[in-house]
């Protein structure tokens, strides 16, 4: 496991802002979060695959990528999902007035909300809001801190990650925040992720690196398997590091610090899930294709079995080893073995002796629980991380009324 | 919903025991459960999907469909999964005692575990059982009660269903057993069932009833998502009736009877389900195809989202929406509408007016709660029986420990 982010690096070409425009009940949490551009940055994006998606996400989806964006205006408190077409003219309204406030063209501003489904925005606190946070951006920690607050609903605290790729001489500044507590927390919706870099990067080097290293990081966390209508993953790449375009060597080289600081904020949303008390590593290896490691891994990762099991410190074996059996993948039940914290449990279809004990006081001890599955099918393999579940994560969502 | 079964018929051609031989702690449980079949009868068996499956499995598949089948032996308390060689060599000595006890083949009888994974069975213990079951068989209805008891593991009680068929101036009985509380409970794994008839059915007609009635019964209900490496159900045709074999069209009217019998039980599974304080009724229709409708309906029934908004008695329609959105289902979210217990609260992709303490108090005054969804895509449609999620079952699949 990486370090955490000792240092906020923050990459040039962007400023940033975050105000409280009356979306939250506290006055004291920023409920708009805005990152403006100083030139035109490429961007990319990945959605939700939810058919019933919201509208910023529409919104985003037909403008990325692009190699034109000039900001990103994020609300939370309320998610503009099921609102219908008042939702998407609200939406492009928000795009609207960004770009009034920083001159700019409203299709040259991404949006992304997050918060209660299916009631409109107030777009007169919005209006307040987005043009109070348009006149206080700053290029310092303190701001990129406000804009990072300025996303969270149930979140426990900020997400952020910082990492820095020295390449050829040359230094990038990588950065991002991201959300999300619940795939959907008590009628409040979503993950969001944005990821920032000062490197110059052609739109389609974006766009790849972005879908590439969503898949490694950010597709691979799981809460409570249920998929938002909201979430958006963007990237921006301002070039204001100055240099020549990048090389795919380079790239490969970009992309390596771009994962680690990916991989380091998306671990923190199950680690922060609702009610979590284990962050969960499913790592699925010696498969015949990463599809088929990813399926077994998600199985493994959303069984509410494996999951308690792992809340109340149980070495229960049996019940990953049958998540395993429904994963839909074609093995070899006497090749599997299974590792709890590299502790052997199972192999060749028969239970191994081992003290539970020991293995219980080490998931007991520990807030990382690590589960290892080897098939012997093949090379590939998969990591998944997962919040276990736990009495706080029903009550939080049972008692909770809309 | 149908109401529950008055009186138990006992089909003619079989017999019954159970016995408490050891395998559970309390001894005033039965855990050896015996039916016996005085002539040869035909039979069919559906099995677990899943990659991972116990002795009695393997077992059972490789001798059904089948028209010599004399009894079925079931031990409640250890699954005989995931048990190796020694397994499979438990599995068939379970079944020679029987057949010496019976005077018959082992190949004629079918075997079911379920209890604990990764234990040998104590052999020794069974045997005795096994005798003392076979010593005592009866065919009233005291006798049927005991061997419905002898498969219950975390069961709160037995789950039986009886139904008389009357076609063309014969009367067929039907009686069946089943049990289940979590597809896996705390190490105790497994739905079993068994419908008997006394109707005279060739083996295929036997296979096709059960495997129709299956996919409509037994395989439309989710407790946690978790599949079981021991689900079975079987179905044994006595012909004890003593008439002609059934012509299509009485087939046809017997699977009427059947399937009703098959639903009563299969119901009792969710709504026993380890904590459940709700039998949740998920019903969607206007699909393109059933496999749209089922998959649509799995996805709702399995999000923990909205097992916990039942929980807590909260009509938040945007959990369920959501769900519906990634089922992999292709459909037109505005034409999607939505009815909680017949109250309509989502129509055309936007919210409707709605009182949300008429509908709360509708979810909270009901042990069963209806979710409706009609899509206007086509015109199949699916309906599942779930548990919903609560603080208990979190605790009794947590705090248990191996």
């Amino acid at each position: 496991m990486d370090e955490p982010t000792k240092q906020i690096v923050i990459p040039a070409g962007f400023r940033f802002a975050g105000v409280h425009c009356g979306l939250k009940r506290n006055p004291n949490k920023e409920d708009i979060s805005l990152i403006v551009c100083d030139s035109p940055a490429t961007a990319a994006g990945v959605y939700t695959t939810n058919k019933v998606f919201a509208a910023p996400v529409r919104w985003d989806r037909a403008r990325t990528p692009s190699d034109k964006i000039r900001a990103v205006i994020t609300n939370s408190g309320n998610a503009n999902a099921c609102t219908g077409p008042q939702g998407e003219k609200d939406c492009a309204e928000m795009a609207a007035i960004v770009a009034e406030q920083i001159g700019a063209a409203a299709d040259e501003v991404l949006v992304m909300s997050t918060g209660i489904i299916g009631v409109h925005l107030p777009m007169e606190k919005i209006r307040h809001g987005i043009a109070a946070a348009a006149g206080q951006t700053g290029v310092e920690a303190p701001a990129f801190l406000e804009a990072a607050r300025g996303i969270l609903t149930t979140d426990n605290g900020i997400k952020i990650a910082s990492r820095t790729a020295e390449i050829d001489g040359r230094t990038f500044k990588i950065s991002g925040m991201c959300k999300g507590a619940g795939m959907i927390a008590p009628n409040m919706a979503t993950m969001l992720g944005i990821v920032l870099t000062d490197a110059p990067l052609s739109t389609e080097q974006t766009q790849t690196l972005l879908r590439d290293v969503a898949e490694e990081t950010f597709n691979c966390i799981r809460v409570d398997g249920h998929m938002s209508t909201n979430d958006t993953l963007l990237m921006l790449a301002s070039g204001a590091e100055g240099g020549a375009p990048l090389t795919d060597s380079q790239v490969a080289q970009l992309r390596h610090e771009l994962k680690a600081a990916c991989e380091e904020m998306a671990k923190l949303i199950p680690a922060d899930g609702e009610g979590a008390t284990h962050l969960i590593k499913v790592d699925v290896e010696g498969c015949a294709t990463r599809e088929d490691a990813k399926k077994i891994a998600i199985e493994v990762a959303d069984s509410p079995l494996v999951k308690t099991a792992i809340t109340g410190g149980d070495p229960n074996w049996g019940r990953i080893v049958s998540a395993v059996g429904y994963a839909g993948v074609t093995f070899d039940p006497l090749k599997l073995e299974l590792r709890l914290n590299d502790i052997l449990l199972y192999q060749t279809g028969t239970p191994v002796k081992f003290d539970a004990k020991t293995v219980s006081h080490s998931i007991k001890g520990s807030f990382e629980t690590h589960v290892q599955l080897t098939l012997f099918e093949g090379d590939a393999s998969a990591r998944i991380w997962a919040s276990d579940l736990t009495v706080e994560y029903v009550k939080f969502n049972a008692d909770y009324s809309t």
